[in-house]
């Protein structure tokens, strides 16, 4: 059994000292261990990979986990075991360059996830879906049909028992009602390097203000639309010789490349959030 | 004599055709030509380097150039004989990174400028200048010494013959009397990528966004703080681990190396600036 | 009708001023224009694009240019009318990412080319090509029917009649007869910053030796094996903690990315290649 | 007291927890953890922070930790104080860029060392040496005195009490007899991306390959010529129009930044040597 281990507590000394000496007590060995102490607000945070190979279950580890160490550092915590692979829906609206790149790499066994299904408000990706035999719904948004849109989402999402939402060039605003049952469960791929160029339209605002690089930031999605935790960024160097179109093109490789990474870092669980920003253990 | 020849006019067919054969008619080999024409406006760059191995002289081909091509496109331009070193001013405050940067890069040679003068609101900068033999001057500017503090430093500029100045993270706004005097020539280095973290302490602000990534901005100076045309941009990757500190050292890399691109591009005569963006021609 | 056009020649005065003077007298209107000398063996390049909007004809504009400038000049030129959409063949073995890819991008309309047919010697990509509708044939190689396996290919090659190949990770070697059919018209992606990890295996060679970045290479394929003129290079970095799996994990963008740029670069006509280096007019 | 603790021995299950276990109990707080396992030799490294508190001294901890946990895993091990600032000697030849860029971040506080002296074996750059008030030692090597010379240089690391040496663009290969006395501690700027270009004039083989990037290596030195392990990469895009000497001037920065990171790493104890590469913790 092999497992993976989240914790975030208090700061005191000695943590870590217990918490590998608990692993070790119990017939674990250590093969990854990472660290972070977030001094302002002294915040504990650790990421351990640890193998078993005697006959402890998860439910034994999980119980003695909680009553001891758990309990005597205040901790926040999750464990994983391995062999769990994540649900992940797909949410698409016209733009399906991001889409062809995730379902390219699920195809060829690179993202290690299920796609039960892929939810878009046009009809356009459809083909898609059906090319690479994903199930495809399409759930037209309007102003007035948002509420509803928005019930049949979480109905299929909860039909289908998806564990995290990848927004894949999705051009609806998604609400409080859906980030609550997926807190930070909804990873955006936004088109430019935040915080600059956050809304609407982010290559034609980095044509007008004349910027020498452009960039794409893949990040947890909370209620302040673009402002949430960034998990991974990338740019690349432009001119004065690009047009707002040359821009979009040069664009559409970051943007499939930091999604990916930030899918990745998050199936991974190497992913933490606090603060409004991520950590990554990598 | 080698001249480059800087142009821009309203776009229309020709101009290309008719410029080079004026150049060849007088003897010129052209050995540059680059054009870019912005669509919007529909306004026509050009930039040539040329090398006329006659008689001619700066003064025949500006009378000549004048009186025929510039009317006829009613174009703006300007031509430089390349055996014209600039004047470069250096104004700093306490970091002196970019300081050191620009006047080893002076020394060794690489920076093919002179630079009659240091100008700093501090004195910390002094024992710099004179380890490289360079007159200093200790101006402090308080608000209410800044009108006279920055007569002085005009005064100065002119005295030296001053044809651009870099602000080597210089604190202080530098007020629209001065940014009058030399338009498009004064070069700042802003630690950040901008747009993203304009105005004071962008680290701070980086590190409080958690961003994955920190840039620095070289930029000419005009009215509006941090908004001038953006000459060159770079960035570097961090990470959760990295304290506004680790943010700090390695921006210093990115700023020095940022400004000299900035500046070298700037003494080539490689940047027009149209509509508060650049236009560099490599 | 807008005519691309490309000149190479012995370099003298007054190319330039002839070309545009010769396409302004026939009406065209100079778009861009971008020239390079190579100083050793002064030979003088140039790339156009000029726009006609009277009656002249490609047949009409070709005559006229070669018995004159072109004669007087003694120039190497091709004109490309940019209406044509060039054929590109994909040559693939076991490795799919590149292929998905390309597919991906060309789908989404972003690669402006046909794509009459791919060929492997794995049945793997099979389905992919069926996924994507396009012709697929599988040619096995083996040592004693490599020949007869080229005869094949080369009379596919003619069939579809392909204007170029890229070898997306397609792990044969090429031969000779191939490559006189097609100069400079193959394009290889490397798995390696050439020159270095030239060869098989280079990502396990890039592990033994311990590099911090790896790289990836697109290029022209002759017949010294990965020591064509090289397209477009890019590089990613790693650290000690990155296995050989992960090295090829990541190195798989690279690929992609440094493939398709290189493709891009090929299909709108910017690369010239001299001396076994390219010249690439951006 | 902070202690840095630098481990390796060969891999096995309950190492972390006895380690971090003895650091705790003796009152350590553990505030930087990473460690790494190399596959296959089955080997382990450590790298810890610690802060201590309490009245224990750096030789009670050393002795304890060798009869026990050293004793016990077969450790090869290193502690270090973190008040101790190491000596560096810089070696320099004609080529003083990155020595002006090593003496202001020295000056400016940037890098934590002592430079107690600059050999070199040119007069250029002790007017340099003398700008920043170190001293200066010029040292000649020809073929026949090179044996001398290499005494001499031995002799004056030995009265300084040299930590460790950078090679900051000397141009003499340092010969087995002083690689011997200083066993992962001299550290050279290599003007490439190794593997590619070892050896002389790795800018004029870039430039005659037409490689679209180049790069800079910084490594410890070994017998083998650019063979020793490699501490920090980075590169630079070229094109075309680079000529020789712009490859050489835009190589320069990436030598001053890519040594620059090599010597931190190696000052903060963050590097370990193993079978020719580095882990290096970050």
């Amino acid at each position: 059994m092999k497992l993976t281990i989240l914790i975030n507590c208090p700061d005191q000394a000695g943590i870590i000292s217990s918490v590998t000496n608990f692993i070790h007590t119990r017939g674990g060995n250590i093969v990854y261990i990472d660290q972070y102490v977030d001094k302002e607000s002294a915040t504990f945070f650790m990421r351990l990979e640890s193998e078993f190979s005697n006959t402890l279950t998860l439910t034994e580890f999980t119980d003695e986990f909680k009553t001891s160490l758990a309990a005597l550092y205040q901790m926040q915590w999750e464990v994983h075991k391995e062999i769990t692979v994540p649900k992940m829906a797909i949410f698409v609206s016209k733009y399906d360059h991001c889409l062809y790149d995730l379902l390219s790499r699920y195809s060829s066994g690179e993202l290690d996830v299920e796609i039960p299904l892929i939810i878009s408000n046009h009809e356009k990706a459809e083909s898609i879906a059906t090319q690479f035999k994903i199930p495809f719904y399409h759930i037209p948004v309007t102003k007035t049909t948002k509420k509803e849109a928005e019930e049949k989402q979480l109905a299929l999402l909860a039909e289908y028992k998806v564990d995290f939402i990848v927004l894949a060039r999705y051009m609806q605003i998604v609400s409080q009602t859906v980030i609550d049952q997926y807190p930070n469960k909804i990873i955006n791929i936004h088109h430019s390097f935040l915080p600059a160029f956050a809304g609407a339209k982010p290559y034609h605002a980095a044509y007008k203000r004349g910027v020498k690089i452009i960039g794409a930031t893949s990040h947890y999605v909370t209620a302040d639309l673009d402002e949430g935790p960034i998990i991974e960024q990338d740019v690349a160097t432009v001119s004065h010789t690009h047009s707002i179109n040359d821009l979009i093109a040069k664009g559409r490789d970051l943007e499939k490349i930091v999604l990916a990474r930030g899918i990745k870092l998050h199936i991974e669980r190497k992913t933490m959030v606090f603060n409004n920003k991520t950590i990554v253990f990598i």
